[in-house]
């Protein structure tokens, strides 16, 4: 019997641990070359495409998620779970909420692996959903001691810091500048809809590790150019989707490509990640496919012990 | 709240009237140029690909068929219905059903616009899920009088015989040849796994009606050129689907291409159909895209009035 989950269940059954502890295993498992991820497929329609992101864990599973771009307000997603073995539908996951999670929980798996490991304030650009997990899942690799938030409408950044303090326990403060809440903060989580810089890099403490999670590509980013020249140690969860942009991301242009590298190569040790406590260290998350399908695996298995 | 349906749940809601009405909505959709329908997206994995199929209808509907080629045993497919206007997933259905009385509907659609009016006996070849679901399509255009049944294994279609009485209502035989089968039958449906003929075109009767729905390429078809040859009428469900077969379908190829019509054409009164009482017809189905969609879709409105 195949399981549906929606959101209000994703968001009950899911915690955070849960969530880094399956990213740390998809970024082994793809630079391992077990989880194997091909390009989005795509349907056009009229108004939209369905797009379609691919997924398979050796013979353990395959399966996809699907969006479309027609940009209604209540759009939802789809991830489906197939067992590898008999091809049946073990799960399906409909809405938002196993999307951002996973992003949010790639994004501490970097925090865990590259910022320092006495990290405990964190700044905050952007207060949607994808700021939302990010700091979600950073609560989960670092005891935090204190939140900033920045986003440009008060009330908003209000509401996040207010979120923060009663969902993570964490004290938070709104902040009325970019510059406030990234000055002196160990880790900054960028999750912006701007297609502009929101950051000046000079701002960042030295030692600083930051997430960036919005826009990232040539004229269509949230940071500029600077904040990699900034930057000793250059990461993404999926080198090959980075090189797939178009315009290209700026962190897939030379020079900066030639010391841009896999997340999963740090955790399996292969390249060195932070190697002195005074770098800046960056993490461009564009989403490794396929890690949405290992996730409703995960919550599966959690729902099948705890139904 | 997003509805799941199971192939139990889609058995017993979904009857072949309502679906026979859906397709032939499909069918003028289609012809006329609202039901959109691209080619199908696939992400190829290892051992398999996983294929997506899209249909959207005006702004009413969009949504998408997913299956693999794996070959598990147990494969399920996928069948997704988003809400042209607010994008939220309204129903999704698991497994085999809606696809293969979509498929038996189509069918439908054509005895009913192609056979002649007082068919009254049937002549079945293979005894799958597919030559099921012709049947019960049939069945529900014509009163039906008489069903023979034949496929290479007797206890397979004794049981198809049986199952034609219990849940048809109609007397029905297995024949121990597919000529018994065919010869004087009004309608022959052609349902097989087979990549060579299985029929000879002597022995339909003059006026007969015939759908295939198996193999119909060069070089890997349930029957040959000959059957096409017979034809006076060459009716396809979709000749853009039919043109884009590789190796090429046989009513695809010159001559037969210059007369395969567009079932809808011939619902829409824009081309004849059958002219003559003793004239051939024949339907080639190739499963116009979009229709699982447009099926789901009917079988969510049955559910919402009928909880």
């Amino acid at each position: 019997m195949t399981l549906l989950f929606t959101d209000t269940e994703v968001a009950d059954r899911l915690d955070a641990p849960t969530a880094v502890e399956a990213m740390r295993e998809a970024l082994l498992a793809a630079y391992a070359g077990r989880l194997v991820a091909p390009p989005r497929a795509s349907a056009p329609l009229r108004g939209g495409r369905v797009v379609t992101t691919a997924g398979q864990l050796d013979d353990e599973w395959y399966g996809f998620r699907s969006y479309d771009t027609f940009g209604h307000a209540e759009a939802e997603q789809l991830v489906v779970l197939h067992d590898g073995r008999s091809g049946r539908i073990r799960a399906i996951a409909v809405g938002e909420e196993i999307g951002s999670r996973r992003t949010g929980a790639i994004g501490g798996v970097a925090v865990d692996a590259l910022a320092r490991p006495d990290a405990a304030t964190v700044g905050v650009l952007g207060a949607g959903r994808q700021a939302w997990t990010q700091l979600w899942a950073t609560a989960a690799v670092r005891p935090l001691r204190e939140v900033a938030v920045y986003c440009r409408t008060p009330s908003v950044r209000d509401a996040f810091a207010a979120r923060v303090e009663a969902e993570l326990g964490i004290s938070a403060t709104a902040v009325s500048s970019a510059r406030a809440a990234v000055r002196e903060r160990d880790v900054v989580l960028v999750a912006t809809d701007s297609v502009t810089p929101v950051l000046d890099p000079a701002d960042l403490a030295p030692g600083a590790h930051v997430n960036v999670v919005g826009f990232k590509q040539q004229g269509r980013a949230e940071f500029g150019p600077d904040l990699l020249d900034r930057a000793g140690v250059l990461v993404t969860d999926s080198p090959a989707q980075a090189m797939d942009y178009q315009p290209p991301m700026l962190a897939a242009l030379a020079p900066y490509v030639d010391r841009l590298h896999h997340l999963g190569a740090v955790l399996a040790g292969a390249v060195p990640g932070r190697t002195g406590a005074d770098q800046v260290t960056l993490f461009c998350l564009v989403g490794l496919a396929g890690t949405e399908v290992l996730l409703l695996d995960r919550l599966a298995r959690v729902a099948a012990r705890r139904p």
